[in-house]
């Protein structure tokens, strides 16, 4: 049996009898009923996903995966791609978005190499970036597949290695660079939404009407060369799909086999989530939607993976993880929720007229 | 001079020089233009608010204000008056929602008497509850006028009190307990909006169709027979609204005097900011929304005061300073983007393509 498939028979759907426990205990917090919305349905999910009707989140993660796409060779992004090297080195030294909003929510972030085309230079030797490499850089999909589907697997395995590797973390965050992979992930969603690569591509760093037209016309190109098989998510995977997005869907898997949440952050790692929803659907009871982007496809994708309303909604367009970062606050609120707070009898508070 | 005078000539706008310095070093960040989107607003707004291109918030406090209303004999909430004694040991004793979430976002909590009607025993000898009384509840404004004049500018400067007192914290967020105040809140709103009762009215703790109707009424009553005069914000806190409410707008005030930005809260706390806003315009300067509760008529208030999207929208109908406890969180976000990222200069990362 592969390393997938022995990770996908431990999964399984979140614990119904911890999210009722939850449920009876909130209802029975100091609050007219279901006063803190949102948060409250949150808090349910996680005590379902850790099968724990108080869970704790002590240790958090991101793991923030880079690579790089040979569909740049067709000119779909504003920034060169040397700008991967730059960005994996301004991670590692704590000057990106990510590492801001992650310090606010103190949560550590790793910098993992899934398949960055440059030169890292010392980084991987001195611990600064851990080596899941498959490549360095997918092939152009516009020309033919990005990778073959032996390696479109073990990126999801080496995904899974990193779950497996940070066990000691309560939950996880995705985290992506990569310059070009707004366009692979555009891919893979106009592929299993089945809806026209217009709806899915955005402006991704900043592209203009032209280069916008350009990036649907070269996703759909793609799309028309490779002919991906949407029931068949490694297939997608390996023929519009890049490195870290198979990363991010281990990472999901992993993370849904040790029953333990994972927060989706944007476009990108959305991407990897509905592969790793196609894999096995049962991984959507582990994911938490961190934001919406300001991508317009990516409202399209949630609703895909059945989510209708992210936590946050802030006009959002970085990725790295930052939305994640953010909403690891949202998390710890809804469970210090159930945690902390005192029930109407334990606080001696009268209760509602019926 | 009064009190309320003597703070008021100390406002003025946001930097204009801080906001240009602020915005002109976001552009430089690593990352793709306003690619933070809201965040960097508030980042920018926050540093005109303080005067400062990188500003530091360290210290968080919530004001949680209680009081009584004389219109719960008119049967407009669904819990009995005792629970406003009851909460307020509850937020006390740390059993209360804002205990749990302001615990996550490392926000203090006060508590302050602005006019509990009940006996909160040796709370105050104690240093438990901080006595900003202006009396024992407010009287039944669907009979006469909630409080007098008198009584109002002194709730109002009694919150300022409050700010003063304080002025080693960074930041403010309102937060406030007691029963029937989504009632006077809404009377409020009511009134300064120009909007029927019936769109500022929503079900507070839980009111079921029928009661809703007879709060719309009862609001209705009140203002047919007070005739608060929308220009004179005294006027109509002293008609309609409630000493915590006016504790609220006097925080707002002293804040925005201090230079200083305030968070606030749900329903109550924006007739609070509405009241501050009525006396001077430029707390408007000084104002964070931290979300959008379900009281329907939450929407057009936070519109009269110019806020279109707040940061969060949740569902939350709690108070107490709940979503500022948690708004908290994207403010220091906010700053963190400010003060941590690198320029692309220092980080030496390529720029985007002209």
């Amino acid at each position: 049996m592969s390393v997938l498939e022995k990770t996908l028979i431990k999964i399984y759907p979140q614990s119904t009898s911890a999210r009722k426990a939850a449920i009876a205990r909130i209802e029975q917090l100091t609050m007219p009923y279901w006063a803190l919305g949102d948060l409250l349905d949150l808090a349910v999910d996680v005590a379902g996903m850790m099968d724990n009707p108080r869970p704790q989140i002590n240790k958090k993660l991101i793991a923030c995966m880079a690579a790089d796409h040979g569909v740049t060779a067709e000119g779909v992004s504003k920034f060169p791609p040397e700008v991967t090297v730059q960005m994996a080195w301004n991670v590692i030294n704590g000057g990106a978005g990510v590492n801001a909003l992650a310090s606010q929510s103190r949560t550590d972030i790793k910098v993992y190499d899934f398949g960055i085309a440059g030169d890292m230079g010392d980084a991987e030797k001195s611990g600064k970036i851990i080596n899941k490499k498959i490549g360095n850089g997918t092939d152009n999909m516009a020309a033919g597949p990005a990778m073959s589907r032996t390696m479109a697997q073990k990126s999801v395995e080496n995904g899974i290695a990193v779950a497996e590797e940070n066990s000691d973390y309560d939950i996880f965050g995705t985290g992506e660079l990569g310059i070009g992979n707004t366009t692979a992930s555009a891919a893979i969603a106009t592929v299993l939404t089945g809806r026209p690569a217009a709806k899915l591509c955005g402006r991704g760093t900043g592209l203009d009407d032209d280069q916008l037209e350009h990036k649907i016309r070269v996703v759909e190109r793609a799309i028309a060369l490779n002919k991906p098989k949407k029931k068949d998510a490694l297939d997608v995977l390996s023929k519009v799909g890049g490195f870290e997005i198979g990363g991010i869907a281990g990472l999901i898997i992993g993370a849904a086999s040790q029953r333990k949440p994972v927060v989706i952050d944007g476009f990108i790692s959305t991407a990897g989530a509905m592969i790793a929803a196609v894999i096995e659907p049962f991984t959507k009871d582990y994911m938490i939607f961190s934001h919406r982007s300001v991508e317009p496809g990516h409202a399209e994708m949630q609703k895909f993976l059945g989510c209708r309303k992210p936590l946050l909604d802030l006009k959002f367009h970085l990725g790295e993880g930052t939305g994640a970062a953010m909403a690891m606050n949202l998390v710890e609120g809804g469970l210090a929720i159930l945690n902390q707070m005192a029930t109407f009898e334990e606080a001696a508070v009268s209760g509602a007229d019926k």
